[in-house]
């Protein structure tokens, strides 16, 4: 059986790059040349659905080879409904195909038997009528929001174990409003991100890989480096998705205390600043070679900020 | 401007009746009766959104007459993908040409322009290429689920301004473990999910309609019946969407302390019990019209069990 956190370290350690680009294809900030062809059709919605399988595959063949894994961010496809759904799809696909590791950020939470279906649908397999199993999604992590608890997060945790696959919890996220009710102090004396990061190590020790890692990671954002560092501390096995490097505020140097000290337990992301480089050069009428550029640009500084972090602080011997 | 606190009080005190359907197409639970015409399509998937539309179309007419809304957990048709997600939209168009409120349980979550692709999306609109806006999914009212923050309810709260539409924001869920998280005691002296209240009832002010509701509801368990009481004085301006009725053991008696003292302020949900009500009477090879038959009178007895657990606790004026 797989373990998808053995693969993604695999990865992470092959290509020398603890990085993965978002893939959240905001419409307006989508170059004009891939919007030219699109523009004749008469569906509007599903001359989105182009623009985006145009745009995702022209970032995906730019980052392949410099990084280990996509997240593409679900909100911006669905906002088109179904024709976004199908672009979603073959977005998957089309970074599968690529050898890449696919993250769903889709912080989806519910119980029991709703919970197991988007379980089902975005990690696992469903039943056909005619009795045959598929999988309509099939991304290898998906993003999980803990709100209600334990029975929210059973049905995810299962069908990890059961197809190989894994999840990050929100446990301290990178917006500026995050401690409203993460931060909250308990009568335990822990804040509540703290109680859901014991409670992350916990269970994470229920599916884990020959890297020492778990298929049961966690979100905690690169904007709160002290808070990382402590958490770090609290789940030793887990792979910490790290948001809010870049156009969040968050520097290579920030996110160090992410990582364990073998350099490895983090994977950070960037998305703007990479798939919309071309903005930073005020470039909206770029060529699609030009893109490719800027954007291959983009996730080879990335990850050379992240590394030389990594060394400068004595964590980054895998890289080098 | 309309406002959707406002159509769903009146609703409610039109058809005599606070309570609202759940649309959970669990695929194994619907009668074979919906299944013979599809098992023929030789897409399996598009097989399924065939089903969903047949059977949610029959749910939707037995119920439109009963019903002031009906609850689609999006979780049971993203599970089969973009064609799952065409049956949902389906749905959704269907319920409000029946003239009834669209209340989508999706329990999104997110921050800054990745919560304001969701709330465009689901509740508002979005701009295609040639300039136009359309609302690909269109729904009256959104569950939103709050670890993130105050920065991630903002823009779900400015569209449900810009659009006349409403959200239900995660509190006190009906699940057994939802106190792990929501119970915990601050140091403030109060729990987590009062906490919440105390927010939500803060920004419900923003949003309110003339019949003294906000359109920022909240969802409070029917199994909490104690929590929902202290929660009733906390958020007096927001209605409470109930789950936990029925299949989660939730009772009419349960429910009244998430009504105010006029009988208005809660919409109790049930899913299973109505729209799989064949299943009570063990009875899978039920014919289309024995169907209709038994969620009608599903419905019809709910309403009932509500209603007069409200009179008999003084609360039933309006529903005599």
């Amino acid at each position: 059986m797989k373990n998808i956190a053995d693969e993604l370290i695999q990865k992470i350690i092959q290509k020398k790059n603890p990085s993965v680009i978002g893939l959240d294809p905001n419409l307006e900030d989508i170059p004009s040349c891939f919007k030219l062809k699109a523009s004749s059709n008469t569906n509007p919605l599903e001359a989105i659905k182009d623009i985006f399988i145009h745009f995702n595959q022209t970032v995906i063949d730019a980052v392949k080879d410099i990084v280990p894994a996509v997240k593409p961010q679900i909100a911006y496809y669905e906002k088109y409904g179904s024709e976004g759904l199908k672009a979603f799809e073959e977005t998957i696909r089309y970074a599968k195909q690529n050898d890449l590791i696919v993250i769903e950020d889709g912080k989806r939470n519910d119980i029991g038997s709703t919970a197991q279906a988007y379980a089902d649908g975005h990690l696992g397999m469903v039943k056909m009528i005619n009795g045959e199993n598929v999988s309509p999604i099939n991304v290898d992590y998906l993003t999980v929001s803990p709100y209600l608890g334990s029975d929210g997060l059973k049905p995810f945790i299962d069908v990890c174990k059961r197809y190989g696959k894994g999840i990050f919890i929100l446990v301290k996220t990178s917006n500026p409003s995050s401690g409203e009710l993460q931060d909250q102090n308990t009568k335990s004396g822990k804040r509540v991100y703290e109680e859901m990061a014991y409670y992350v190590n916990e269970i994470s020790s229920e599916v884990m890989g020959h890297s020492g890692y778990s298929s049961i990671g966690a979100v905690v954002g690169a904007t709160y480096p002290q808070e990382a560092e402590r958490l770090r501390k609290i789940m030793k096995k887990s792979i910490f998705l790290v948001p809010g490097y870049g156009a969040q505020g968050g520097k290579g140097i920030d996110v160090v205390t992410s990582f364990n000290d073998d350099g490895l337990g983090a994977i950070v992301n960037s998305s703007r600043d990479i798939i919309f480089a071309h903005k930073k050069r005020n470039n909206n009428l770029v060529s699609e070679k030009e893109y490719f550029i800027f954007v291959n640009q983009a996730a080879i500084d990335m990850r050379n900020d992240i590394v030389q972090a990594l060394v400068s602080t004595g964590k980054g011997d895998k890289y080098k």
